[in-house]
């Protein structure tokens, strides 16, 4: 588990990764304008290890998502205490009733900072478009080998489909990838570039659970781990013979 | 079809949309920073209407997206030129032999600027969480209201999922539902709040059809959209009696 720890945020007036730019518009004839960022398209893959039949995940810990709950602590603690409960739906049905503050409820702690797993997410391998002189599967193949250890040919990632990852602050597009492993093709434990700051943890979920960890909210991921978890299951399944239920 | 012109962009120094920020913090040990934006929570909307046997989606023209395909004409014409090509997957494994400038590619136009249909969009209804006194399920009633003009309560609302719509620069949660409407359901046209600059076209796509055009990459949409019609195929068909193949 990560150690998370000195916490600091302060308003950010200029930065390397986050660049907003207004675009001027008419559109049918009405003055409109929208912030927006620019960012890279990317990739995300899918690996499914054929040797132990599981699909291989990243995990780490994404400041976004954790200064989004500790947000959440402060506006919406209903949601907060979400997470403790047995049924997560019903939990955020009845949330609205039951609003208490965050840091008493952990116990009257003397720090409002959530615990460090709140910002922990299990997400594809992926990675930013941002070397043109690449095919999107040579991207997606270093990725694959850099945050996973494992060395696959980019001539064997089949292309799933692709779609727009945001619309409304970025506009770009990520292109996904299925990826089948084996443990031969293991060369190394992943985990990312640390020169990149990357502290990533590989993690494998079992195919005969991954439709329960797909829609079981109480585990923070992305879309497109349950897309694709569900694209395996109809297209994959009868290669290797599963039964789950969707 | 919109018309889009006199489009200009500027740097954007201040936002009431965009508010980035940057953390500081310490993991296991190592000194850390990051920046990230405050965004609210969001939640989308699966309409199926069970009069039409159609889905209810929303179509729109988003600037974010129209620059991210204006900035890839100057760096990666090779895309470009795949929205014209029969097979994408082919134009984009062939598209690195074939870079052309496409000012000159659109017939010599004085104008860089892409068309408008570069823009567009085919998205699931959706909204943002900022009004703490509603639950998730009125929001979503709300939005599916003023986005499609259909009538529905909010306890028909079925909670399909969660996850997090963004990791790296926000790290928002959206929650999906399904709800099914019937043209009874109908009260108005839609087309969004016109006092907040919102110009939607609301769309169906025939069931029968929703397969073909959730994996036909020429169709500009959203992760949500595929993955709520293979949601859909797997847990709804049987009381549909689809056939469609995935």
């Amino acid at each position: 588990m990560d150690e998370i720890n000195n916490i600091e945020v302060v308003p950010c007036t200029e930065s390397d990764y986050l660049k907003p730019f207004r675009v001027h518009y008419n559109q049918n004839g009405t003055k409109k304008s929208w912030d927006f960022m620019r960012t890279h398209d990317s990739v995300s893959v899918l690996i499914f290890n054929t040797t132990s039949h599981c699909f291989v995940l990243v995990k780490q810990f994404r400041p976004a998502v954790y200064m989004c709950e500790w947000e959440r602590t402060k506006t919406q603690p209903c949601e907060a205490a979400e997470k403790t409960e047995e049924g997560a739906s019903e939990a955020v049905a009845s949330g609205s009733e039951s609003r208490e503050d965050r840091a008493d409820a952990e116990g009257g702690s003397s720090s409002a900072w959530p615990p460090a797993a709140t910002g922990i997410t299990y997400e594809l391998c992926a990675g930013l478009v941002d070397k043109p002189d690449l095919s999107l599967e040579e991207i997606a193949r270093q990725e694959v080998l850099e945050e996973c250890g494992y060395d696959v040919p980019a001539s064997k990632l089949k292309r799933i489909t692709s779609y727009r990852s945001g619309v409304g602050v970025t506009g770009s597009k990520q292109t996904m990838f299925y990826a089948e492993v084996s443990d031969d093709n293991c060369v190394s434990a992943g985990g990312g570039e640390p020169r990149e700051g990357e502290l990533i943890e590989v993690v494998k979920v079992p195919l005969h659970e991954a439709m329960t960890f797909a829609y079981n909210e109480r585990i923070p991921k992305t879309m497109g781990v349950i897309f694709s978890f569900i694209w395996f299951h109809n297209n994959m399944s009868p290669k290797y013979k599963i039964s789950t239920n969707v």
